[in-house]
């Protein structure tokens, strides 16, 4: 594309750094996000790393998030902790409930963080990464502001509530990291940016007809959960559950609030080390992909596991520089 | 429906406990598997209750179920344990684990029994009430035999792994029980029966077109995963996670041997009561649930949570008398 520009991961990451200190970071608080932003951009999710630093700004600045905030901990039991994540920087808070949730898994076999009144974690998978890399096992969700409706519903009441699994594989992990929408709002403006049609059908047009026509999605506000009753009804349990098990907020009452955040998040972890198999996961692991990469691809498209793109943009973007849309990048530097 | 009987839950237990004590099953175990094999069918998932009862039978016969097996403790850690099912009949080592992982949940706040080689647990959702209704958080999955592609293939290497989410609500419970594939096979030969096309998308025919005619996929055995690539990769991870916690089995294999035993299951509770918010965890569902309710609906469509289309089955059964088909009931009674 014209208007992309391609910046070195150090180069952005530098960038924020200095962003960050500027806006009242404390300086390890303010490195740890510049790396989470920089390392969800190299590995190709813009839209919750470059594209959405300029949204984490302002929002720090309007005093919805607060950048030098702890997490408290509030209720312990051995293996389960609950946690209020005073506003603080949501991919903070996330890294550190991630830890929290391996420290119990530790002692525990499993262990489980829930997380109230954080803010958005940006990409999911990262913390599913981060753990698996560690040799854990990774199930984690939170939920979100309304912007999807109920099965038969025209209104937005559910969230489309991200959903994180993650498990190591071959020094590096397999990640699944899907919102309950079948496609997110910002896939949906870049296709209709680009005057394309969806792969699939992604919601209703205003008239309830369903359609793969991105405009007509946009304009009704009816995208379409993944599995039709199946999404929206796993959306509805993501929210209760994290809101029941963190003493949080919900969806509803996030949306009353017009604003997103003040999140409810869970972060289970399970410490492979643990296991009696501990010796041949590896293996076991190997010889599942291997089968699955023996599917009878139809036409030349490849058969790919969770995350195994992220490898490849990685090394893209590490080598050539991370893909940016100039605006973007103006306005990111305008924060300097 | 014509060649519809209706027998009393009474009656259907009575005649399933005569005929798992007549294949060898001692008393309570027989009691046991009879009462959630009535329990199934009186909450109305008749494909995972009455109906299924004859293959139960047939593979206990065959010598593929052991009925009078105990799970074995293989290996514990504080609040996750792994268990050998030692080919005993599943639901009665899915009672077992669910049971465990509540027992841990209780010691650690969250518990979680990972299972081998166990068998067919029927409907997943079972263990969801059961632990949601004594005041647990349960979220269970089992792997399957292959029966769905990946996305993009033509040959099935996947499961379709049902994953269950259950809380408790309004002194019954929200249950989500869902499989990886938007319909069973059970549902496609009961719309191929009755001449239906499919509510949405299905699967692919065998020219690998997207259809909505169930007798094109059963032709194809390409059925739809839920959210096309996004339920294929729950799949897959579901896989992985169930075998690497448990130690047992994966699709794969499972596949290889022709015959579906030997799965391999994950069971997490978490005890609600262990939180610091319990006393406000009841309103707290019910406000997500009345605003849910709220959504506009579009025509005369209800909007419902998942699980409560269950609570109208029960009532009307247990009044009625569970529907059965007059051949698959004939076919039980010969056993007897």
């Amino acid at each position: 594309m014209k208007d992309t520009i391609r910046i070195s991961a150090e180069k952005m990451r530098a960038t924020f750094l200095s962003i960050l200190l500027k806006h009242q970071f404390e300086k390890e608080r303010a490195e740890a996000c510049a790396e989470i932003f920089t390392a969800n951009s190299v590995d190709g999710v813009y839209t919750h790393g470059v594209n959405r630093f300029p949204v984490f700004i302002k929002l720090v600045k309007e005093g919805f998030v607060f950048p030098n905030n702890e997490p408290e901990l509030i209720h312990v039991t051995n293996a389960l902790e609950q946690w209020d994540g005073r506003l603080a920087p949501g991919v903070l808070n996330a890294v550190k409930a991630t830890d929290r949730a391996m420290q119990l898994a530790k002692s525990n076999g499993i262990g489980c963080v829930a997380l109230a009144n954080t803010n958005h974690w940006m990409r999911g998978g990262y913390y599913g990464w981060h753990a698996a890399k560690n040799n854990f096992v990774f199930i984690g969700w939170t939920n979100t502001i309304a912007n999807m409706p109920a099965w038969g519903a025209m209104d937005a009441k559910l969230g489309n509530n991200p959903l994180v699994i993650a498990v190591p594989y071959n020094g590096e992990a397999i990640v699944m990291d899907m919102a309950m929408s079948q496609f997110s709002y910002g896939a949906l403006e870049l296709a209709k940016m680009k005057n394309e049609k969806l792969p699939v059908y992604g919601g209703f047009n205003k008239d309830g007809e369903i359609t793969n026509d991105p405009s007509a999605i946009l304009e009704s506000k009816r995208v379409m959960p993944i599995g039709y009753w199946k999404g929206a009804g796993l959306s509805l349990l993501l929210d209760i559950l994290s809101v029941v098990l963190s003493g949080g907020r919900s969806t509803k009452e996030i949306t009353d609030d017009k604003i997103e955040r003040g999140l409810s998040q869970v972060f289970i972890a399970i410490d492979l080390q643990q296991l009696k198999n501990y010796g041949g996961i590896e293996t076991c692991i190997n010889n599942i992909i291997l089968d699955y990469k023996q599917s009878i691809a139809e036409g030349n498209k490849g058969i790919v596991y969770p995350g195994e793109r992220v490898l490849k943009d990685r090394e893209r973007n590490l080598k050539d520089g991370i893909p940016v849309m100039k605006k973007v990048w103006d306005e990111i530097e305008s924060f300097l």
